[in-house]
């Protein structure tokens, strides 16, 4: 970076969220589909924070109370209706940034993955020397078609031109205009009230803010970023799902580089937040939801689904598990096919192998859930826990009716329906008699096999 | 589409089916492949349909009895042996094309996904004012080899040749034969007959066909497909693959552009007949086989497993569900992890979310069928019904034994096996005492550790 | 092949695996990373083992004792401390190959790939007319940067040099070195004395031994590969995630050219052993573990994991199914949705359609295993078995503590907890009264509803 002239100033950022978003034909609100878990907003509001914007204005329109709810407390909201353009849009921030003295940085709500980095080089760059009255993030598709352009020489702009104004000269030019520009406060706005809307949409644009501001002989500069994919624009379920794509491949690519073994890396889907360890195995077809810490050493086996979970140290899940939220398995614990845990805290080297739901509840180090056993924590109205000691043994195909609690090293015979606690050391057995009708089965058969061939009988 | 001059006449088609497949390595006929869940034949036939073919003439050879039974009643066959050629196999369908006035259309069971479209265009083009003797469909593939070409100048062919035969400059030809070929029905059968088998392999090809027709001095035109997908041939299982990757592939963007959220769109597998509304959420690994028709909101989460079952608007399906034929899930339907529903109807707002199987049933609106529940729906002879009321609560691990029925309100205890009707705002239980033996457990473990020790003892 | 001079002589094989494998980040040794289950370095032995090689001595160095322990019996070890080159490494060997007469490849723990084949034209190599001293792999990557280049004409080499120490004309040469060598015993361990160790890195390298006979006017060779996948080295788990990839894409292939239908290959993941029959029709997401034959006719459903397990003739698997070692399933056997298998045969036609747990279990023919089965085989000490005769029932819900024996044609009710044997044609019923509490539930009801609108009462 060259020497900094204009001292560094607080900042905020103006997000456009004012857009229908027709083309995803949703009823929700095209910046809340989520990406990795995460509405797409919050990826940008996330990269914003590391900037530490004095204030963040979100222009909404259409579907604003979706925003307003999703954002309470962390934004303000300056409502642009009609939508007259871009630099329509930004203006309608004016109020909201009344007294505010610094950069203002304009972002977009379906832009989602512009990086913190980026954010900061287009704010550092207005203090560099020359004191550009606007910033432009340019960036070089491999393909231009449609993209505005900016004409510059050596970082400084030229001049701004939509595509389909552009002659074949300026269509040569790979440089193109994501749309993301910074610009001190007071200069933003004044430009702004000087842009136009002489086209044929009769729009007013924020690219013309920087012609404007070049008309008057001002500096405006572009910075480039090396990854057109960070200012990818997300306009339709299917631009999503790229999108998606795009965020998988490159956190596969980290968790690989920093030591989890992933067999089929592109049939395990990571939440935004997912948290590693080291010599972690992850088998095929593995998907995650928000909230998941797993320790060193851990094996995810084929098809599971985990959604916040924390794993401990050499845990040993699926294939086929279904961890929920609330799930904390400790250093060794094994969970099985066909089982699901929610809210349930597993103690060290515990085991629940094959067919069961353990819900709400405290499972003891060592202790062994039988195939098939159901905490039963609902009556229909409310929750209630069940408690498993140590090392205690709930035999399969039981029911543990909560709240109820099995002491250390008590053992559930099977096919026990306990609705009463069981102390340590205690053996509960709920089981009627063994009913035996000799011949009864031979009987059966004789009479069904009639009955199947001839029906009417 | 220029002046018609020959007035529109009835349509027939002859299907070439009876290659051995023998790359298939399959007891299955080739065209009985299934594609997207049916029958790659059936793909072309539904095609077909939308010209309203007068008759369709299968021509058969080995695996004959296959497709007669998959096609009866649709279609007559024709048995052509032995199979000396493309053009000898079309002369087959004569008999049952005996006065049959129209436009025949060649087509060939393993090139299942011409469009209606595209036939419509070669029949149409036989009507044109000059009135070709035949129409070829051409195709331009990204890599020509082996194929035949079409040597053609403004869409009327010079000649048709084999790629052994062709010269280096007919080589350089891009237009490629597909194969399929339209011609009135008395000119088709006159030119088969003149066409002979002076060739390598002794046989009777169809393109000499329109090189008879060109050396009688007959206009015989050539019409290009812009897709060359659609005239892929399936000859092993391999191309099997990339033709269900090709559909799958036009079928996801078709469910994204209206309005579906697929998050990993390369991991959902439809059915050639799913049916998707609006704002639905599919997660990764889901696979749909046929009949499915998913109301406008339904999210259905990872590892999903779905066949001829309706979900209403907003029900949640998943993740680890498996759906059989027969279930109709009400508006906010609940069918969470481990669970299968067969021949079932759950009311508005019933849920069914663990370990369970809801088979042959009708469950009521607001009912909750608890963890592990199973409906015993099969005595090893006949199928009977469970019918469970509005808002009844059944409880975890219980087994309702067909025929049974379970009132409004009522309550099953968890663990219950049910064999007789519970009436409405009834509670039952069927369970026995719970037998308590302190200290039982703590001397089996003793006498186990024991014997795990020293297991002569 | 040209004429053989020197005649065929035993084969050695020094395989280096004394690095580190940082980049793997890894408490396990980088060589024993799995591809297709099994861990890399087994690969190549398999390949090697081809040659029947009389001695094979592996280097190690970093985590010795967890390639001691793999390769136990199976080869001879020779440390390599401090590492000084891979000409150091291979010269550790010497020791080891005392008195041994005939030629040594030097191969790479971690290029796994390399096949029996090309091993074998290397050999070979050597003992053509014109005796060469050394034999190197060349390949020729699509891109070869990095790579050191084996400058040659007409198979025969001019000199080794690294890619830094290349000149442009030689990084114009696209025949890279792919480390590996072959060289007779004697000839080997004299080159290797006399190379130095006068280069940046102050190591002892390879290629070196090869400049060396050069210098001294001898004859070496190069023998190029025609596939550069086969000496893909694997250095990172994202190199582990590529060389499982296209482990995989040549095996669905290979299954598919063989007769199977993967309707969705690229979600198949098969291990090193799997053997599939005919007609086998695989549908999406399915992972193999090692051991697993399927017969002809089999067809594996969605979602399924499967590990040494034997699927009979006809037999039908899953969706969501998970078969573990030990499972063998005769002709027609159906294993259904949510059901685990392990350690257990099932007869000609039996069925466990559901959320059963069937473990260390005999299973009669025909037998019908009811939804929600459980055989209860661990006591928390030891396994136990289940039999189970043919035609026998098993109804809904049951639990079956083993030991125990249920008799042909026998019947168990639904919902039994069975723990003493059941005899043949004998019903068996372990149920409790059906207690009926007529308006329970109603008063249960409203009792709850007042207490969720007002907790505190």
């Amino acid at each position: 970076m060259t020497q900094t002239s204009r001292p560094a100033a607080p900042i905020a950022a103006v997000v456009l969220a004012a857009g229908k978003g027709t083309r995803m034909k949703s009823q929700r609100h095209k910046v809340l589909h989520p990406i990795a878990g995460r509405p797409m907003i919050e990826h940008l509001l996330a990269a914003l924070a590391e900037l530490q914007p004095e204030r963040t204005v979100v222009i909404v329109g259409d579907g604003r109370e979706q925003l307003e709810k999703q954002l309470a407390g962390r934004a303000v909201f300056a409502v642009q209706e009609p939508q007259l353009g871009t630099a329509h849009a930004v203006q309608q921030a004016e109020a909201a940034l009344a007294g505010f003295q610094g950069d203002v940085l304009v972002l977009y709500g379906d832009v989602p993955f512009v990086s913190a980095t980026t954010m900061r080089s287009m704010i550092e760059r207005l203090h560099e020397e020359d004191e550009p009255a606007a910033v432009v993030l340019g960036f070089e598709p491999e393909d231009t078609l449609q993209y505005g352009r900016v004409i510059a020489q050596g970082g400084r702009i030229a001049w701004m031109v939509e595509h389909k104004d552009a002659d074949d000269g300026q269509r040569q030019c790979r440089l193109c205009n994501s749309g993301l520009l910074a610009a001190p406060a007071d200069v933003l706005f004044d430009l702004l009230r000087k842009v136009g809307n002489d086209n044929a949409q009769g729009e007013y644009y924020l690219p013309d803010a920087v012609n404007v501001a070049i008309s008057e002989g001002r500096t405006c500069a572009v910075v480039t970023t090396e990854d057109p994919d960070e200012v990818a624009g997300i306009n339709s379920r299917a631009e999503l799902a790229e999108a998606e794509a795009r965020w998988q491949r490159v956190r596969r690519s980290k968790a690989m580089a920093e030591g989890a073994t992933l067999v089929a890396p592109e049939t395990v889907f990571f939440a935004w937040d997912t948290q590693l360890g080291r010599d972690v195995t992850i088998e095929p077809s593995v998907v995650f939801g928000p909230g998941v810490t797993v320790a060193d050493g851990v094996t995810i086996h084929a098809f599971c689904h985990i959604e916040g979970a924390e794993l401990g140290e050499g845990a040993s899940v699926g294939p086929f598990a279904r961890l929920r939220p609330g799930t904390r398995l400790a250093k060794g614990v094994k969970v099985g096919n066909f089982v699901e845990v929610k809210n349930a805290e597993l103690g060290e080297g515990a085991k629940a192998n094959h067919l069961s739901y353990v819900g709400d509840a405290t499972v003891g180090a060592a202790a062994n859930i039988g195939a098939g056993t159901i905490t039963c924590n609902y009556d229909g109205y409310f929750k209630h826990r069940t408690v498993i000691g140590e090392r205690a043994f709930i035999g399969s195909n039981s029911a543990l009716i909560a709240p109820v609690s099995i002491g250390a090293d008590a053992i559930v015979a099977a096919g026990s329906a306990v609705s009463r606690d069981v102390a340590a050391g205690e053996l509960r057995m709920v089981r009627a008699e063994q009913l035996v009708k000799p011949g009864w089965a031979d009987r059966f058969h004789d009479a069904m096999k009639k009955k199947k061939a001839d029906p009417k009988k």
